[in-house]
């Protein structure tokens, strides 16, 4: 709730403003702003964690090969303003960067590639999705990564240009993104499994034991699987976009690794559509047995109704206080009633058990 | 009530009218039209308030830069069509600058640009979205806007242009367009926000305390939504509409600007498009919550029917006249048989707690 | 009923038919046909209204300017096939003009232009939407309009002509045909607006007092608004058609209005897929409604038998008959039983209070 | 059931052939194949009912006009085999004639035209719609049709040939395919009237006096429309394809026709859309009389209920054997509670009537 | 469970690898990998089963006509590569191969041909659909295929090649993938015919003797039908790129085969939607006769309590201890009372068969 309001306050802060004003409108996730830079060619990789300003653009400015910079935290617009400036890049680009509500989309700027896109992962209780925006910058032989936080989806591809595994050494830092990307989209699988898993157990649930927090559960899914969508839909036109790019800004030589990637993108947006029919589907469960649980309850009502109304009904004749009943005077009166009413109540027994109602 | 009615008349009269017949069919909002006009080039800003017709040409011809008219109130039809045809407007403009009902459109007529569309506000009481058309004629370096009454849409740009922050300044009439668009769209999303939270209030009550109350404004918002949907899906098509227009009327410059302001576009459109998916998951909470509170209703009738009918019938058993009915002389027949009432009751409400009843 | 069954017995008897057989297959509303022709210059404007064939193609062949003709009912098939040899139209347009069941559309047989749509109308009671084809044929500067009976969709623009408003003068008569269409279409959205006041009503009466004959009215709005898209739809692809037209069947100097009547045509479309919206949304305000009054009556049949049920069981125990009751011998027994039994009763008001059923 | 399995067993043994395999997969519908050709020219007519394979190319050779031969059931392979090896046919397309669960389609073999569609017609209680495959080759000025059994589909147009009406006599074989297509589309309409007659039955039975038996029903109306709308919408694909024919194959002069066609074919595709919709409004309707009935039930309960069970309980209290009852002695103590109990009676049926469920 | 548990750690474990890495993600279906050879001309034939990775490129290096290589069990990943990389295959595709979890694809590699797809069967139990992952790889006259497991799907075509049936000896290798294809899309009529068998039984018993069960069973229909659609809509995009590629890799010749194919494959994704259709009709069904049952226990229920309580009523006025009742002295009392309860039973009888609740 605190998250929301502050959020807006920052949009309202913002209308009217020029646009390209860079202002951050994310919440801080971070104390600082780590930045830190690898640049290797086929041979060397060389890492350091630049400070300034001034010494983020000395690496560029030095580096032989591929340089790949990464911000994690985005609350210092200072730095990443004057990086961009460094860089020509366009003030828009500037804006979409530190304004983490972007839908995922690759821009051609003819002179560089800005794309974003979220990443995902599952909060601590495994049950909200949080998405964090990733922004690329990608300018000659120059690769700017931008995150909201520290996180983990980089390390592979680290590691990877560490100990020279893999064809990214040899590339340039268009297929550089391309592996970050790739490595992103991996992660989407990853968090979407578990949270199919959550979504089985729910299926459990409702089909074992379903009670009203089910059906806030189920509601939560939808909203989770509606916010899910909107980030993962335009997955698919931004990574059909690298299908279209042309030299030198991506090499036709990375276009078959574009289009897998397409693919994968492809299944994870099949599988959210998946999450989405099986949300509708396990509402139908849910709404099911709730109508099954009261047709349990009225049942017993009826069963005890329809034995002891008849029988109350027959105490109740010979409780009549009539002068003349000849039934009242027989020797065994009452012990015939009684024998009547366990006929009474043996025959409906038989007829409930012939509805299959017990 | 009284203003459909109102509008309806006025389209009856126009029925049978030929084509292009300038008739103002909105609500009159304003006592009296107020028309002002900012001029400015990258050195200079003058502002004025033209009362009459030749004023405003008189305005038009001397300005050397940036031209920029804007008219709140559209009931002078007079004027405005005055206006019109000293700049050579189509007729079929005139009217649909009039007419208040129009679908938000880009209109290229080659010596001029018309564009339309709606800028949406919350009422009073924030529960009701209010739409009022903004109509905006580009022609060389004049632009005039056209607005039903008078709004803090535009102020954002006002002051810029009057301060000369950002680039407004150095830019032509197109640029103009552009950043009072962008404003207008970046106005939907406060709109879009605080109407949100409204849905977000009415999901707790659902979920805590739903009543019948929440169904009518349940419905109020799918009513709402339904509007609103209608007015920002052509957004889209307008918008893109930009990124086709070729020089003079919109300067390839821009053309970066006119993107970013599709991209904003899209991501109205899909929050329009998230509340009416959240609407829809809100009417199962709330019939599953109806649906919940009858089987609580129906649980209590068969707890107290099950738990009494049985010993209402043991009782009447014994309040039978028969004669000879050994039990009545028992000493303690009366209390044997409340013990077994005692035992029929206990027994009851383990069964009803065994099935998770209670 | 009659209607549907005698319509079934023409196209039954027109089965195994050569195509491009002139059969009329609507129903005659009209008792005789009736010819109006309209002949007009930019100066001159004469009428007549001609009785035979022979009639018809002097008043066309004398015409110096535009030359509508105007037919009124359409049962008798002889004189317009007649009037359509002698302006050498292909015999699958007469089968069209004459079988009313078409859908709108407009075809180019590039000597001549056949377009065929819907006017629409409420009938009496104001709540079945009434459909009747009208086509148009338009060849050289002669058009001819088939109505199925005698409206008053035209006369706006018959009074334009006479009295020279507007611009109608002074083009051909392909501007005529779109200021024709434009009037048919207008009239849509008078109808339309009486149709979504009685939608509104409906609104009213369902979220007030709902009954079984709301229900009704829905499923009949449901059907309209069915059978309104059908008709609908359709005009948009026709409208569009126009604007793709070549030069001389329809001049590049209306393609302007043809746009015009485009955006109109969308917003048709629009209103009655929100009517389609709306309906589908009053259902589940009907449904609920339902469900509600059964949560009612549920509700006072569980409160009746929460409350008594153990009151009676109280009496029925000392009603029994056993001889050693010792209660039944205090003197106050029965006015301490009145009071457990008030106590049991005042129990169950606050009980029932505290869950909100009271 | 019978029928199901037996085209099974058909399919399996079928799996595992080459592809081009001929062999007849429906049932087998007549005793014997009944071959008919008509040979004619604008002048000359001559028919017979060829035995043999040799007869047929015997036909096919000697005819100087239009050749058409029709084949009543498709069960004997081996001369229609033949036969289309004698016109060089595809062995693909033999394959598609007999295997009759292809879906509608157009083939432009480019030395030949291969259509299949589905006649449709009504079982003898009405509501099956059942279903059979017709095909068409066109090669030259031959045409050969391939029916499941002899039908009435094509009597029309063979007697036009016969008696020399419209112009069929006047054209080639593909004004003949064209007139055939026409027949078959034109009597989908027929049943399709038929049909929407049950679904209008349905609808006021379903308003008036629903039963159990409507939702069986209902359900096999769903089922038959889905069938449908399968052998329907590639109807649409289909007739659009000869619109995109060359010459020889199709004469341009013809093209006026298939247009034609094309609008027909959307008008049956709308309707069976329409019978869709009215399906899923008449399921709603059923839903809801089911549960305005539960809502009668239940009201009569309640009020049985709110009236006797106070009634019930005040006899109760007076049935209580406590020795000091003081109202027991009063003389007219009887009366006096028979009058209250009127009194609690009357204000029953009076509380229940505001409340409007009497 | 311990399937999908195993799938998601092999799915970590290849996060972060770099993309291109060959790692087998299915579950081990097999003990041991089986190579299976045919070489064959149009008149040789010959076959072997290669075992080591030299055996299998000798095999391909011999081959003077068609070479037919195929894998069961796709587990042994050194083979698989080296293989691949003699036929200088690109990683990614060979990543594919072993990654099971692939979307139905056609790549045009422009010197090989990729192709994946499903092939499905059904459980021992006939509910559940299994799949399996079948790739092809199609080089010059060279065709690999690997498969999940050993399975009958291919035997046909074997058969065809090893008896020379049909013309797949005359054909080079692209009309073998084609023949394989085809076999494969067979099979899929053969399971969906049978699974629609399952799904009319269900139908059946939902018409006839719905329980708890059945929603089970439905529910996992949805959940197989999902699955299905996931496989099978690709299935479209895929085919129909067989009829963009170009000679030499696939051969014009048999573009006609590949229209056929893709036939077949439109009727499979229909038949996938009639099901999902046939879902979401018996969903209805079944809600509404749970809904049917629970009025024919509520309707038990009010016929009970309608026709007993008010005799019990009666019976308690006569149960009253009041000392000045007169009708209690009546010699014929009782009787008449009996009388009044036997006239008010019938009554009550007569009543509720007018309301046809009984």
């Amino acid at each position: 709730m605190l998250h929301r309001k502050k959020q807006k306050q920052k949009l309202k802060s913002k209308l009217g403003m020029p646009p390209g004003t860079p202002v951050f409108t994310g919440q801080q996730k971070m104390a600082t702003v780590d930045i830190s830079s690898i640049c290797y060619t086929e041979t060397d990789c060389s890492e350091n964690t630049p400070k300034t300003i001034e010494e983020i653009i000395e690496t560029i400015k030095k580096s032989k090969g591929v340089t790949w910079i990464n911000f994690d935290g985005l609350h210092d617009s200072a730095v990443i303003e004057a990086v961009c400036e460094y860089l020509d890049i366009h003030k828009l680009t500037v804006e979409d960067i530190l304004n983490v509500g972007q839908r995922p989309k690759l821009e051609d700027y003819s002179h560089y590639l800005h794309a974003v896109l979220k990443e995902i992962s599952l909060d601590a209780d495994g049950e909200t999705i949080e998405q964090e925006q990733i922004s690329f910058i990608l300018k000659d032989n120059v690769l700017i990564t931008f995150q909201e936080r520290t996180g983990d989806v980089f390390d592979g591809v680290r590691k990877r240009i560490r100990e020279g595994k893999g064809i990214v050494r040899k590339r340039k830092a268009d297929y550089l993104l391309y592996a970050l990307l790739d490595n992103v989209v991996d992660h989407y699988f990853v968090v979407l499994e578990n949270y199919g898993e959550k979504l089985e157990d729910l299926e459990t649930e409702l089909l074992e034991n379903p009670d009203e927090n089910s059906l806030t559960k189920l509601h939560n899914f939808r909203r989770e699987t509606l916010g899910l969508r909107r980030s993962v839909y335009p997955l698919r036109e931004m990574v059909a976009g690298f299908e279209k790019l042309d030299e030198p800004l991506f090499s036709h030589i990375n276009k078959v690794f574009a289009r897998d990637l397409y693919d994968h993108t492809i299944k994870v947006i099949e599988t959210v559509e998946i999450f989405r029919d099986m949300t509708s589907s396990l509402l139908d469960l849910y709404i099911n047995s709730v109508s099954n649980k009261m047709n349990e309850v009225m049942k017993v009502l009826t069963i005890m109704t329809s034995i002891f109304i008849p029988l109350s009904f027959i105490s109740g004749v010979y409780g009549m206080n009539f002068q003349n009943m000849p039934e009242l005077g027989y020797k065994y009166g009452y012990f015939i009633v009684l024998g009547v009413m366990a006929v009474v109540f043996v025959g409906m027994l038989i007829y409930l058990k012939r509805r299959r109602w017990l």
